[in-house]
């Protein structure tokens, strides 16, 4: 059974660089490092939402920035301040979702159930929160009070994983 | 010109809203938040890499984890953490890729950068750096030897922004 499973994983990984090879037949070719639409998306890392199809954006369009929860974290300060210093991003939008892994737990159940698997205790809180709108809000609050950022626009939305159907909160 | 400026910035994300309600009519609907595969995506933030459909992805298929550069950081680790214990992926595919904005600056010239345009010198170092494919084969060991992770496979590639082609790394 064990070797079947390795064996399953395994493939995924070839099937990707198959998917690959089949699909590079239609890039478009190069494009320019700096984005053409100057928007950089902050989103969560959920297997829900292809954000380039989702938000209408073509290759060479937007930077996108996902982790679990889209939250702003240092890593997401620090990955925008390049987007926009470096590459001139200005607006930027964030994407929630409703059925988030991370209001399904709590920052210490999750410590303890790594800690159970593992016998190691992660050295960083999961970030878990309770509401998504709320937490879309404190998210938008925290790039536009963030005095190294140059933003012109920051929006946030959740977007529904069983419609598809992206909200405007903020 | 300032506020033709900020009315062309207003309408990227107007855009975006009309996109999603045209693309959210394709929308397969509900799939369960543990992704389908059981992978998980680490990647840069680049704008040229739509990952759904350059890996073969379907709605519901895989987590997708972004930054800039495709780096491994404390929270590239904590989503990797709830990926796999609290959603249940095993396997990691790292995508770097050419023409890194990462690899076009330094950690002291960028917040130099960001210093001269803000006043403001950021509290974190950009993580810039130089050679991408060892970038990638450090990534891949940094995940490997995560005491509290628990993956079955760690795959390294880089994508060629000018084909389209994922080539493995490690």
């Amino acid at each position: 059974m064990r070797t079947t499973g390795k064996a399953r994983r395994m493939s995924e990984f070839d099937r990707m660089l198959a998917a690959n090879r089949e699909w590079m037949t239609g890039y478009p070719g190069d494009r320019p490092v700096a984005p053409a639409r100057g928007i950089a998306v902050v989103s969560c890392m959920d297997s829900r939402m292809p954000l380039f199809g989702l938000l209408g954006l073509e290759v060479g369009d937007a930077h996108i920035i996902r982790n679990a929860g889209g939250i702003v974290t240092e890593d997401t300060l620090r990955s925008l301040a390049v987007s926009q210093h470096l590459l001139g991003t200005r607006s930027v939008i964030l994407v929630h979702h409703t059925d988030c892994g991370q209001t399904k737990s709590t920052d210490s159940e999750l410590a303890d159930l790594i800690e159970r698997a593992t016998g190691h205790r992660p050295p960083w809180p999961a970030r878990t929160f309770v509401d998504i709108d709320a937490d879309v809000r404190h998210s938008v609050a925290v790039i536009r009070s963030t005095p190294y950022l140059l933003s012109t626009e920051v929006r946030g939305t959740v977007f529904d994983v069983g419609t598809g159907q992206l909200r405007e909160v903020s």
